[in-house]
């Protein structure tokens, strides 16, 4: 069975479609007897509105993009979760991209959802992204675009973001106030401002309590896998045996390393004390269970949609969009990979 | 800056929107001249054709919808990311729905993607859904629907799928072999093809070993959390001293249960094995690691898209479409919590 077409119902009622158009959005024009034939036999025939005539009609798709770096992520599909069900609600649709980390698959995804007429777009950067021209050219034409998680400072959009910089120094401090004394970084990528800004915050923390900060105690690594956390869990163990306390960028890494110290018969946290970043759920699954940072991953992807829906319907009334910066709060969840 | 339109290039360059139009598509009635002069411009203008317009003349929208009864969650998300990857490659993009497991829900997501014209869809049951109107109810319009993982046998479309049974039976076969002679299930909702499924290949296996089946061993539960699996493992403690295996149906309430046994000193895998299902990243982390079915997410997602695309094809060419059901090879992995 072919979907039923405005003509369908005109052949049938022997009017024509535009009456039958007509009749369908209650123009007055249209006697009230022949509206009600219309709307019945349409609901009998199960008629369905073609969105595309309709969306060249008002220049709206009510579908929005978005692109994530990866999906199957625990954050990340919180994310996802959190923007899907305020889409919804608001009668969006989302259609969604996985950049791999790729800047040269970013930029073709986004040029593929703008070809495609979504009303505006979500994007949490790829590591490897270090040029934004491919964001600016599409926020040039007056598409609305929210970033969120893996921002960047220079691009004047709105973003919805945490406060890397100090919940990583409120992680190290914990590992500082736990007795800790000699205290590693698994830092993650070079690029990614939210890298940057929780090294930075590490950094601040030692040196606020008077600790040497030590480079050769940052890890860098382009995987946020177990398996690197792992590896560098066995660094530390050959290359600094003095070490106490180890933050890590993400619970992922952090887990791995656990896992690996848990082999090797090292105490945690009496011999090594360890802080993670995010909140996994598997976090507190783990045994010892992992002192994390907690990181709203629904709610960043609740406001974020909002935010963007805003800027939509600013768009509609032809009014200057303003970027907001919206930021969320964290906290630290203490488990039992740190002392009490 | 609006986006670039046909009209923009015709009146650069003075000639009609009809001839940019044949231009751009390199009709032969067009002078080799113009035809590079109106690419040239369209590529400085950065034009992109206006999707929707397209849409209309060829009735394709290049877009499919995907239903999911929850995101976060390692093997959808794993399924997700198949899905995905394979419909980029094939130039389509995928809307994604999440119904919470509802049937409500489902349908109304359902019409809402048939309303957008997605060329076809994708969907996993929710736990709710017992009654597949209004999945055939598409079906009959013409547009394919290709169901994965949680499935209705009775609705004539092709389906990608594991054997539920024959996996059940296998894991419960491990923990008979590995001497546990009193085994309990966590069996999951109801309703869902596979829960059934995986309950019945439990049954068969206890059978075939001429063990006695007992009811009050199977454990019946609508959500699939890791507090289910804490208070079953409690339940478990206080009803059933003897019971010295367990084969739960997912892997999150197998951690559940895992964790709250550690905490009461039960040894696992002495005292009582457990054998989960789906093979998640957090099962080889935790201590100790969960010997489980391996079920795989991500090549799902991939089958299910390879046979939605042919039948789209077929559709495209007016061809008949025969359901295909599609099974893919699950293996059982072993780790510490079952004897070895």
């Amino acid at each position: 069975m072919k979907p039923i077409t405005l003509k369908d119902i005109s052949e049938k009622l022997g009017i024509s479609v535009t009456t039958v158009s007509k009749a369908l959005k209650g123009y007055p024009d249209v006697s009230k007897k022949t509206r009600a034939l219309v709307k019945e036999l349409a609901e009998t025939l199960n008629y369905k509105p073609n969105a595309f005539a309709v969306n060249l009609r008002t220049e709206e798709s009510k579908t929005i993009g978005l692109i994530i770096p990866e999906i199957v992520h625990h954050f990340f599909s919180s994310v996802i979760k959190g923007i899907i069900s305020q889409a919804e609600k608001k009668g969006y649709l989302v259609i969604i991209l996985q950049s791999n980390e790729s800047y040269d698959l970013e930029k073709k995804q986004l040029d593929l959802l703008v070809s495609k007429r979504v009303d505006g777009i979500l994007i949490s950067l790829a590591n490897g992204t270090a040029d934004f021209k491919h964001i600016t050219d599409i926020m040039d034409q007056g598409k609305p675009i929210v970033m969120f998680d893996k921002i960047a400072k220079i691009v004047k959009c709105s973003k919805v973001i945490i406060d890397d910089r100090k919940a990583a120094y409120t992680a190290t401090q914990h590992l500082i106030d736990t007795g800790c004394k000699r205290i590693a970084h698994f830092r993650g990528p070079l690029l990614p401002q939210n890298s940057i800004d929780r090294f930075l915050g590490y950094k601040k923390a030692l040196e606020d309590n008077g600790m040497t900060y030590d480079p050769s105690l940052v890890y860098i690594f382009d995987d946020m896998t177990f398996e690197v956390g792992e590896m560098f869990a066995r660094k530390i163990l050959s290359e600094h045996t003095d070490v106490d306390g180890i933050f890590v960028n993400t619970d992922l890494v952090a887990i791995g390393a656990i896992t690996e110290f848990n082999r090797q018969g090292v105490n945690i946290p009496k011999d090594i004390s360890i802080v993670g970043f995010s909140n996994w759920f598997m976090s507190s699954a783990i045994t010892p269970s992992l002192t994390t940072i907690n990181q709203p991953g629904f709610e960043m992807g609740k406001m974020a949609f909002k935010q963007l829906y805003r800027e939509l319907k600013a768009k509609k009334k032809k009014k200057q969009i303003t970027p907001k910066i919206i930021e969320l709060e964290t906290n630290l969840v203490q488990r039992n990979s740190t002392r009490s």
